[in-house]
């Protein structure tokens, strides 16, 4: 049984005319033989898995103070609804389908509400169903404890439910369905030659979504790659063959060997904060008084640089005042500059390859682009700058390593 | 523990006003030192579950061909949407509350989706909550098979679920709230001197609500008259003690012992169906089609009346065109009689007591009600009159009975 697990989002049932385009990517799968299991988001949650539905915003606004225990309750219910409005439609066309809630499908999950995540899927009641002919669809982003809780997972959603499924069921990919024709090598709203990656290894989407890349959830690379199911992002309104990511060293890989870089991506209103270190001998005491702190508040630190007489890192600008706050209030002398952009070089290729680093310091410094920061791993090398210099960084990076050929 | 299973309707939350009079029931109980369960409608779902839904409205009108099994799964978000907004409001006030679904409250049914049945009720996670000082909120209208698949329970609703709660958790009471003070000896509307039944048994609350009295579902009242768990008919908005409902042999009783009538209640829009038997040789065979006929056709029959020469019946006026078309298609002469209405004198005590019959017939006459057609059982007797001279009727009864005393 060759099983492809489709995930769509809530803006794939908003109108008939987007249902119905997404309806015909389940039936063109069926059609030429392959077991469709669907995963769908509920209407309204657009990746974001906070935002207001078009269903459930109408009695969320009311109360701030509700428990995760009976938001995600409340919650699911968006998810069952769309797969309900997407089994309807499917029948219309003559498809037998059948809806099944997380918990029903097996996603069993710890109990952090609002955060769960899966523990394992018993995807039995799936096979059953599939057996019968039945096309498969799952109310995404949500599961149950062992306890018969209903949990919402939180940070990946559906495209995790996806990648949890395809897994279990051992799939021969996993489609994700997006507005656009795949994976660019970098924001077609800033640099107008960017391209669609053809292929993309597991590490490389991680790490374009980690540095701002919003296509897929991390979370849900990082579950498909431990069984080395292959995950394609398509376009639900075009034939576009879309990207696909598989791991590096995969039969199926198309990557080329000499590609170094496989993209540019950006993460946008960052706050750089530099605390300084008065004496040597208070170093290790201010360090580890200052990441305590942070972390006990629930800070996310980036670009993280421990200098002898100074800590450097960014957060998000939404955290900088409770950041600055909080040192300020420990004593600690702060500098902030506000109002910058992180810019990212992605690329498995990179590792081992020398002169990397001196392309993109040679890019930046032609298109006068001030660094005020870099951090490099195996795959990345990321670089802060001025948002105000945030589009000409992106455009000359892209330019210099010919993602644009 | 003592605890009082509560339920409410949809209306109840679709106001703050509305809202803050419910939550002073549920938080009255919790201070006297009684553990309060829950039961909640669907917003919209005004004792018909088939109403449209305020919320599920939105993508209900869309697909006409939804499998029932699919309907009850989005069906079902609307009773978790209420429980989870009736929480809510309780912790808003300071009370500690969680919500359940039918099948976490343990609410198993067979798989009859859109219509099942409870079949056992598994208050393991209730009791639990109980104890950790909660006010447990239900999502009535639903249940879970022992495969997991979620059902609505269609006939009689929240009533029964809070009556199977009732029963499974030994309650004290089961309290039914509604927007009138009780349970009246016949429609206010009709008769402005009907009063409030203080007490009634369940025999009759079930007569009368099988004779057009749309207070309590008759299917919840057997679940409870099974364990003898009172039920009390309350009103939302006012302090009044509401209709209390036990066995006529209750220790509790405050029945007036020579009370024989309880109330007046009727059926609008009744079609009165007369099949004549054209010779005495094919009476049986005759008898046998016609009833087979429109039992394969899942028409209901009412008021039944098997004479010599003639067959006669009512059926509700909304399937009486296909009753008459199937009749006439198989061959048989028909007689109809469109605009009936059925009234009924419903009451325990009319067991055996002589004169019953006589004053209905005196009061009809005096009133100048044609009497149509009658049928008498235990507890009842009921009369077909024209739907012009219904109120007449009604009130002519009610008077006779001196049941506005």
């Amino acid at each position: 049984m060759d099983i492809i697990v489709q995930k769509f989002g809530g803006s794939s049932l908003t109108t008939k005319e987007v249902r119905d385009r997404a309806i015909n990517k389940i039936v063109d799968i069926k059609n030429k033989g392959y077991y469709p299991v669907v995963v769908v988001s509920a209407m309204g949650r657009n990746g974001d898995p906070y935002a207001t539905d078009t269903l459930l915003g109408l009695v969320k606004p009311i109360y701030s103070n509700l428990a995760k225990r009976e938001m995600d309750l409340l919650l699911s219910c968006g998810e069952i609804i769309s797969a309900v409005v997407f089994v309807a439609a499917l029948e219309e066309r003559g498809y037998p389908a059948v809806a099944l809630t997380g918990g029903q499908a097996g996603i069993i999950t710890d109990s952090n509400f609002s955060n769960a995540k899966i523990l394992q899927v018993n995807p039995k009641k799936i096979i059953d169903f599939l057996h019968k002919g039945k096309i498969v669809v799952v109310a995404g982003f949500q599961g149950i404890t062992e306890k018969n809780e209903i949990t919402t997972l939180g940070r990946g959603g559906s495209d995790t439910t996806a990648s949890a499924l395809g897994v279990a069921l051992n799939a021969v990919e996993i489609q994700i369905y997006t507005d656009v024709d795949g994976i660019m090598t970098a924001d077609p709203r800033i640099v107008p030659d960017a391209k669609i990656l053809e292929v993309i290894t597991y590490h490389e989407i991680c790490e374009m979504a980690l540095q701002g890349a919003k296509v897929i959830h991390p979370r849900a690379v990082e579950i498909a790659m431990e069984k080395g199911i292959p995950i394609r992002v398509k376009n639900t309104f075009t034939d576009a063959e879309g990207t696909l990511i598989i791991a590096h060293d995969s039969r199926k890989t198309k990557i080329k060997n000499d590609r170094i870089i496989t993209g540019i991506s950006y993460i946008e209103n960052v706050v750089q904060i530099k605390v300084n270190i008065s004496s040597p001998s208070t170093k290790a005491e201010t360090e580890l008084k200052v990441f305590r702190t942070l972390a006990e508040n629930s800070i996310s630190l980036d670009l993280l640089n421990i200098l002898s007489d100074v800590i450097i890192f960014t957060v998000q600008e939404s955290e900088a005042e409770k950041a600055v706050d909080l040192l300020k209030r420990n004593g600690f002398d702060v500098q902030v500059r506000p109002d910058c952009a992180k810019v990212s070089v992605v690329g498995a290729g990179m590792r081992g390859m020398p002169g990397v680093m001196a392309t993109i310091v040679e890019a930046l410094n032609k298109a006068k682009v001030d660094i005020l920061q870099t951090a490099d791993s195996h795959t990345t090398i990321s670089c802060l700058v001025k948002m105000s210099e945030l589009v000409n960084a992106v455009k000359a990076l892209h330019d210099s390593f010919d993602l644009g050929y």
